[in-house]
């Protein structure tokens, strides 16, 4: 029988529901009333609101949710999977534990290293999770077409076949440097997306006058990079729906919420998102439960909130015949909580599935058995020796003045400095005690070989070393040390893992999280993985550095485009303000 | 230069834009404020918002909006072009004129007499006019292939490659019966446009409970058919947008609106629609700028009204990132008025073209050559005869009990009624006293010869006849007249007319309006239109009946599908609940 008949019958009595959920009270999301309504249940999806008696069989399982309020399940309007390290396989375990039951991804940080197969394998996971993906282009991933970009995995015709796609419902951030600049494949695939119908997803970080209406004269309805409120309440009036941020590198949601909470602004163009979520503060935090919550304190009306969390996003994403309301013929994702600002969830339903009964996760997670594409390769063409991570000058010097990446924990951007290092037998060493350590990035993909070195700051590492195979976009092989024995170390280890995070002091492991899928994603549920991840972040700090999250800093530090201004790619370091390689050494 | 580097460069100030509005007052459908800003445009779209002088050159038009406020161009959400009898040519002219730059429309009135050739060469005389059509699949026209209808000008093939259109945004108003009766091809065709990510825009007159609950499940997202404030809310709970009507058959608008004015729903899933809108009402009352006077008037606040008017609709039908707002990249559909709650529009800007220039339409209209197949045809494969007309039965009897389909003006509802009528010579006579007339439809696309035949109440016609060959789905010639002589001479008339509508009474033409372009359709300008439309109305008053439309409510009486009671088809009378034919005599 088909879904349709199905529904139909259950409607009109014929057909028994497999599911009703009683005696709970209502959050109706089209018209802001909270009032009691019992719901009937048929397969995945919602046959009937109200009085469900008729549809009530033998075999019809029923949910008390008398005191409880029912919600719809949440939407996360714009998300990575990278940043939390888990297979799309324990992401979907994850989230939809947090009562999140759609998202909206592009699955860059899979498809640039798995290309097309990779993405098409996680949308099969998260299907088999029943885990709702809104899938947009990873348009990123294919900038990675770039002069200091890495795989190229994603080819400009694949671009154009995966728009075609029915599950694409548009294209996700593409950067307006690309489209400013006139980038043709860029400006090419905007035309063919609105042709089509489908939806340009913005990223408008620091962008405004001339550049933003030039921006959205080309097609990108929302910006989920919005610092404060009346950076939101500009760009609405510009016609871009506002994704109010709240994640681990970018917490945005307390200033971008005053638009609504005290300017007033139309809820109807807010949703939220978190862009990324480290699985430390997933697993503590929570998602969009989270995120409502905090909006909710900032004195948001906890109704406004849901609809924000909900249909918000669904009507953005042109899904609201599907997801984003309990009304008949949409999904069955429904959330059962006693209250309504603290969001403590007794039961998550998701496509008619009970996921999680009386505040526990009881939904079996499936033994995923991934192909040999989705592992971890770290292809280096040679085994590394010091040699090859050494930073050479004229033997004759004793120091030189060099060129210094510099980070600061809290901002993707970087700054230019200077620094003169000392020189031992033609090498440039670098200095813990000015803050002055080494970074490698190792291309990892193709066996290219290449290694790209730099001096770096900001992370006052002390002694020792890091490494990881993911980072935003290249998810090449990237290292920071205070030595060459640590970083040399730290290469072995990683290799020897398989992928991931590693921590070395003096040749010893202090910790790791491996990431044998991809070298960005582990098969472990969220509660091991945040233990290591965390274990690795406490290692880091021992080290010396301060940093919230030096895995995504450093990550970022070699994305070598789109963000100022010193950044190392695998080629070298790239100043990114002209976009060409820049010498170490300084004459 | 394509549309993209066109506004990018005049964005930037490397180009100049066509147009310049300045000094006008924004109202801001994203935002709901209300503040100072110019607009630039390029083309067909606007460029920039705000501070405009670097797109101004040398070749710049610029209009002074000093003391007008500036609207986006307004949207009604569900209209069909039939019942203004206009050509597309001429319709979007009226449109224009009234600020209405954008339709959701079927056309099936065209498509049901000239098929998919017929709805081309319509959407191309709207593009070439600079009418925004949305369109919708015309549902109802290939619902003829019911057991009453007519034509079968749309197959069911020719309905799934219309589907596949690039401009096809979904399908229009299937209505709930045939989806709870499991119509095989409806159902497939729901399942085909929900996988295309396309909407099924609703229908659901006179259906609650178990049937609303089936039919919401089943995929309509919206509805047009509320008559109260009460019943707009009870489908807006259930997901269903809500297109409040004012038009010229069906006036639910001061009802309808009370659920936001005075029940507080958000007026985010609310839009206006007028279904149809007579050539009388549309010259003299004016069209969606008439509507929201009204709505206005009722109490609604106007940038809540306009709002309703525009982006309300633009999100509903997905193409917020092309009309509905005055925001970059939007095509520039703008108006400008002096007072936000009369609404006499001083400029209409359509498509970056100002067709009412101070308050005169000033767009110049193509004289359009229109091909064989978009001419009336009356194919009656014989000349009609009295006997044809005849309603016959047992020559022994003097009078007999008859069905009589009773027509309630102000309602496409009918009512099932009985009357005992004189036998003359076996021929069963209409008879004016008792308000018993006799309704006569004529097949005349495809030459079958059939005739269906029946008596009709209501419409209290004391002498003479009318006919006309436009009516809602079938288009057939129907004639309504107190005897078989004013019958026949009526259908004679609109012969030798080549369709239209005609009104005679005692052999003498009262009043005409000849629709040459399909047997619907004038090609004269709306004023000329009105004035025939308008005198054969005041003709049929003066046959006695005191409806407000005849032509519409006769029109609907004949749609044998849908809509109860008792409907007459070119087989003869049908009972709408069982969907069967039924004798006239009651045993």
């Amino acid at each position: 029988m088909t879904k349709e008949r199905e529904l139909l019958d259950t409607a009109l009595g014929k057909e028994k529901a497999d599911l009703i959920i009683e005696k709970g009270k209502l959050v109706n999301v089209y018209t802001g009333e909270i009032y009691k309504a019992d719901i009937a249940i048929k397969g995945k999806r919602i046959a009937y609101i109200g009085e469900v008696k008729h549809t009530v069989g033998p075999k019809t399982q029923v949910i008390d949710a008398s005191n409880k309020y029912l919600l719809p399940g949440f939407i996360d309007a714009h998300i990575h999977i990278g940043g939390t390290q888990l297979t799309m396989t324990r992401w979907a375990e994850a989230l939809l534990a947090n009562g999140t039951t759609s998202v909206a991804t592009d699955l860059y940080d899979i498809g640039s290293v798995a290309g097309v197969k990779g993405i098409r394998f996680s949308l099969a996971e998260a299907a088999e999770m029943g885990l709702n993906v809104l899938f947009v282009l990873p348009v990123i991933a294919y900038m990675q077409h770039n002069p200091f970009g890495n795989s190229g995995r994603i080819s400009e015709k694949e671009l154009f076949e995966m728009l075609n796609w029915p599950e694409t419902i548009g294209i996700n951030e593409p950067v307006p440097d690309w489209l400013i600049n006139r980038d043709e494949t860029m400006l090419r695939l905007l035309d063919e997306t609105l042709r089509q119908g489908k939806l340009v997803v913005g990223h408008a970080s620091d962008t405004l006058g001339d550049r933003l209406n030039a921006y959205i004269s080309l097609g990108p309805s929302s910006d989920h990079e919005c610092l404060s409120g009346d950076e939101a309440i500009l760009k609405l009036r510009l016609g871009m729906e506002i994704m109010m941020r709240e994640g681990s590198a970018a917490v945005n949601l307390v200033n971008v919420v005053k638009a609504i909470t005290e300017q007033k602004m139309p809820s109807a163009h807010f949703m939220f998102c978190t862009d990324e979520r480290d699985p430390v503060e997933l697993y503590e935090l929570g998602h969009l439960n989270h995120t409502l919550r905090k909006a909710i304190r900032q004195g948001l009306n906890p109704v406004t909130g849901v609809q924000i969390a909900t249909i918000n996003a669904a009507r953005y994403y042109r899904k609201d015949h599907d997801i984003g309301s309990i009304t008949p013929g949409r999904l069955a994702d429904i959330l059962l909580t006693a209250d309504l600002t603290e969001l403590d969830l007794d039961y998550v339903i998701s496509k008619g599935e009970i996921v999680v009964e009386n505040g526990t996760y009881i939904k079996p997670t499936p033994k995923v058995k991934y192909p040999e594409f989705m592992k971890c390769k770290i292809n280096l063409k040679k085994p590394t020796e010091l040699k090859d991570i050494a930073i050479t000058t004229d033997k004759s010097k004793d120091s030189v003045k060099v060129r210094v990446l510099h980070c600061i924990d809290g901002t993707l951007v970087s700054e230019r400095k200077e620094a003169v290092l000392r020189v031992e037998n033609g090498e440039i060493q670098p200095d813990a005690s000015k803050d002055v350590a080494k970074m490698v990035v190792l291309e990892r993909h193709r066996g290219t070989g290449q290694i790209g070195k730099a001096f770096v700051s900001g992370f006052r590492l002390k002694h020792g070393a890091f490494a990881q195979t993911y980072n935003p976009v290249t998810n090449n092989l990237v290292v920071l040390g205070t030595s060459d024995d640590d970083i040399l170390s730290a290469i072995k280890e990683i290799q020897r893992m398989g992928g991931g995070f590693v921590v070395v002091d003096q040749g010893k492991v202090l910790a790791s999280l491996p990431l044998p899928i991809l070298g960005v994603l582990s098969e472990q549920p969220l509660e091991t993985v945040q233990k290591d991840f965390k274990e690795v972040l406490d290692a880091i700090r021992k080290l010396g550095s301060p940093f919230k999250s030096h895995i995504l800093s450093l990550g970022f530090m070699a994305m070598a485009y789109g963000i100022p201004t010193y950044k190392l790619s695998e080629y070298g370091l790239v100043d990114i303000d002209k976009l060409e390689l820049v010498d170490l050494v300084i004459d």
